[in-house]
């Protein structure tokens, strides 16, 4: 699996908290066009249920603990966002669900291009189909 | 001023919690090149003190509830960000100060450009002969 979790560049006080940054197309590979967060879930909730054809993200915990399940298909792997210096890079084609594990955890996804329902995959067996044919390696 | 306190686009649902959104260049007036965002800074705890010469921002609040003072040189006015809902569109030239007004809250920023220290005016003084000046009102 080509998802990248990665350190995000922080600086951090004791006295008056921390701040972590990234930059478009230097810290992570790609433009952020949009950006979405995801706040008020109950803990144990899932959501995300999806895969993109192209899009690319970065996900963030800036406060909490969410777990993010990665599918490619063939094998899951959980990636644990619980602090918020953490960030996960989701590279095109990949199956997502996002499990809420802390009250009032927040997420946010800093996206590569602008909103396009044409790029969902929602139907899992739409996805093995997809993921059958190693479409995520397309350049 | 001319802040801004925008309402974010939102898709709230009774069970699995809700979503918010914003594109560059379509919900707010500037590029996304920079994410940074401000966690662990305890209740009451003042942060910021500084203006931009060309930098432009969106200020979110996912979790919590943070206030924004700008200062235009002559006037202060506070904007409420208790509302992961709510964002503050902050233009070039306004002295922000944020103070943390409950525990764990996070402040997210959206800015225009990369980091530059050369943009920064981090001297009140300074500041204060800059807004004389009007700068903020240059194209």
């Amino acid at each position: 699996m080509e998802n990248l979790l990665i350190d995000i560049k922080s600086v951090n006080t004791e006295s008056d908290g921390g701040l972590s940054f990234f930059e478009s197309n230097k810290d992570i590979p790609f433009d952020i066009k949009r950006i979405y967060y995801i706040y008020d879930v109950p803990t144990e909730v899932k959501r995300g249920f999806h895969a993109h054809k192209k899009l690319r993200q970065l996900l963030w915990c800036p406060y909490g603990h969410i777990d993010i399940l990665i599918n490619d298909g063939k094998n899951i792997k959980t990636y644990t966002l619980d602090s918020p210096k953490k960030g996960l890079v989701i590279l095109k084609g990949y199956w997502r669900e996002m499990i809420w594990k802390k009250e009032n955890s927040v997420l946010c996804v800093a996206a590569s291009d602008y909103y396009n329902e044409d790029d969902y995959i929602r139907n899992y067996e739409e996805f093995l189909k997809y993921a059958e044919e190693g479409f995520w390696n397309e350049k």
